[in-house]
């Protein structure tokens, strides 16, 4: 069922995953993809590993049914503990994650060797980025802090402004050292990721509450760079074209999803699915 | 398996309905209560009907196990969609949903005969508290708003201060016209539900927003005010005592439900079960 010809799969609980799909265009402009939103089930953050494998396996299922060559785990809690289980499925297909490629990016960045990683709170409680940074470099030092209100923001689409900013801040100052603008050589984070698929929106409110000399890694375009990297003759050359699906609620899809893919979403071009 | 003796059973989806509890204990501080959170499935706003009245029917089967006399749903989304079910299952119980005491309040308290109210997403989107008040009064005019955020605001414990206020201010104001303080004569609202469990520990951010005119309606104070009225000779005279159960994840129960209830929990007094 599978090709070289065949679409970018890309998956998520829900919309958040628009973000590294977003990337991927950016990058891959001419290419096809089909993204599905288990909207039906989300979040996963908040339930046990085994049914998230069981969940992640139906949505890859769903994908391979319509040819895709590549699939994309653009959701931090299934990449966490579904990619052994997806690559045993489907072996043909490249199954790239979300952490991987975002602690690789803040490794190589890192200068001060301490990074910061900020994520829902399934995800700092999980360790996924605490550990897969730490494989790469065990000497790292990691500040790992749960920004579970950036996704409710992100939802409600104030993703820029004082409220944004507040709620930046007052979860990172006290990292970056209560906002005293000091640097590296105190010993304070010179890198940061962006360790959920929703928070590549509220980048700039991010960014106007960070210290200069902070690098912030953005893990929905590290995954897109991964993805050009295993697939070097991948690129279409075709008008582009997405098919959207989701399991539940086309609706909010289309509204919300539209803050983070960056255009508009119709109702009526989503397709409702169950797995 | 009921009596006149047994305790008072609440449940909820999640943590919220425990300023369901902490109203009722207020008020029956001597009697016993089991308060179960299903936790495992939350949330209940984005599930289909069917699974909220077969999740409720469950929740409410655990409890009535444990000998309950009266069952309180602390939860907006199954008090829309489970009372019928749950009344039919369990013919001998009262039971009471938060939806239909809140509304009763607010009818009351209008002068200006237009109310609004606030609530998760779910909750307005469905129409269950506009319905119910124009039941009682089909004069009556509703303005609905959603506000999203407040519930992350409030899991997070943020319930006070400046961040709570400034998205208070930017989901309340265009109702009450822009800050301006207009009064019940220029049309506007004179009376707020707070349709949501999670939103009394909120209250004083959306006081401090509101018009001094408009009258804040509890709906976990009108539901303990409701249970008062069903069960006169409910009064215990034992120490009061509650029975913790959840669905999952007891240290997140506790940590966060500390807010709600307004005072520690521990992790180890909190029963995980199944249903």
């Amino acid at each position: 069922m599978t090709g070289l010809s065949g679409p970018i799969g890309v998956f998520d609980s829900g919309v958040g995953g628009l973000t590294v799909l977003r990337a991927l265009r950016s990058v891959l402009p001419q290419d096809r993809f089909v993204y599905l939103g288990d909207t039906a089930r989300l979040p996963y953050g908040t339930k046990s590993a085994a049914s998230v494998v069981r969940y992640s396996l139906q949505c890859a299922d769903a994908l391979v049914a319509r040819g895709i060559r590549c699939l994309v785990v653009a959701c931090n809690t299934a990449s966490a503990s579904a990619l052994d289980a997806l690559r045993l499925r489907y072996p043909g297909i490249p199954v790239i994650g979300v952490i991987e490629p975002g602690a690789a990016a803040a490794v190589a960045a890192t200068r001060s060797r301490h990074i910061a990683v900020i994520g829902t709170e399934g995800t700092i409680d999980g360790g996924a980025y605490q550990s897969a940074i730490q494989r790469l470099d065990a000497a790292v030092r990691v500040t790992a802090q749960a920004c579970s209100l950036f996704v409710a923001v992100a939802e409600e689409g104030w993703v820029e402004g004082a409220i944004a900013e507040s709620i930046a801040r007052r979860y990172l100052d006290p990292i970056f050292s209560g906002g005293q603008r000091l640097s590296a050589a105190d010993g304070v984070p010179d890198t940061l990721v962006l360790g959920c698929t929703h928070f590549p929106v509220l980048a700039a409110a991010v960014r106007a509450v960070l210290p200069d000399h902070v690098t912030l890694i953005d893990s929905a375009a590290t995954v897109a760079a991964a993805v050009i990297r295993e697939l070097p003759a991948a690129n279409s050359c075709g008008p582009g074209h997405v098919t959207w699906l989701a399991t539940d609620g086309a609706a909010r899809f289309a509204r919300v999803g539209g803050t983070f893919l960056g255009e508009t979403l119709r109702p009526e071009d989503i397709e409702v699915i169950d797995l």
